[in-house]
């Protein structure tokens, strides 16, 4: 099998921005996305939480994954998100490169 | 200290999928993995879920990541994943680059 | 937007060492940190389960990740958590390549 070159692009947000960054993602023609339940602290995250135990088990931020094949879809995506849903909210968001099998898959064009 | 070039390989699967995927990763020579429980929605996931909000608190998907000192190794497992549990379910593979300290306990030579 | 070269840390460790790690990203100058519950077997996880079922359920470790501007930051990071985390306990660190948007929130020098 073959390994073509793609693009990740990793948005740790408030839980609470879930929705509309999805909405973000699907519209850009991205075929799926991945979200785990994440704790944190720091710039990025507006829930600071005093005590530092508290950080693993607090799930009020998300990490959402999507990877496209092409570039231009994963810095849409960053760029939207941070100018429609970072603006009264913290959050972080970076892109990556992988590789992936099947590419197919991650794009609008069919199976 | 000194860093190495090394793969990660992340598989997003269905969580009834954990087992099969984990045998294949401990047969491959890899000496870990990491077991996330993820929700999501698309292609990927043959779970598609009609309210979006779900999305997050739907844990019905694992994220899987398991590094390893050679690229060989790394695309082995990501062929192997695709076809003995690809066929009927859905799920995504992808590969990155990292670099990794004590590169030893990335391999099966010892520690 | 521009994105910019940044890099990556994750660090893969048993959940009782969470609150040291933080210390160490804290001190190093990274603004936040993510921490996701993780489960996993392997020579990085020193809860080996006899139950392959179980490792999906089995929230031992965390998987923390921290993106900061400077290669010498993420290095300093690792290799902290390894001299002074890792000596009793197991646990993997590893290094990526990111492009991020708005480097001001991974440095200490403002916003």
């Amino acid at each position: 099998m073959t390994y073509h070159k793609a693009k990740k692009v990793v948005i740790i947000a408030e839980k609470m921005l879930t929705e509309k960054i999805c909405d973000i993602i699907e519209s850009s023609g991205a075929r799926g996305y991945t979200v785990v339940p994440a704790g944190g602290k720091g710039a990025h995250h507006r829930h600071f939480t005093s005590e530092r135990a508290s950080v693993v088990d607090d799930f009020a931020t998300v990490r959402i994954e999507v990877v496209v094949s092409d570039k231009a879809i994963a810095e849409s995506i960053g760029n939207k998100v941070v100018e429609e849903c970072f603006g009264n909210y913290s959050g972080i968001i970076y892109l990556e490169d992988v590789e992936i099998l099947r590419p197919a898959k991650f794009s609008g064009e069919g199976d």
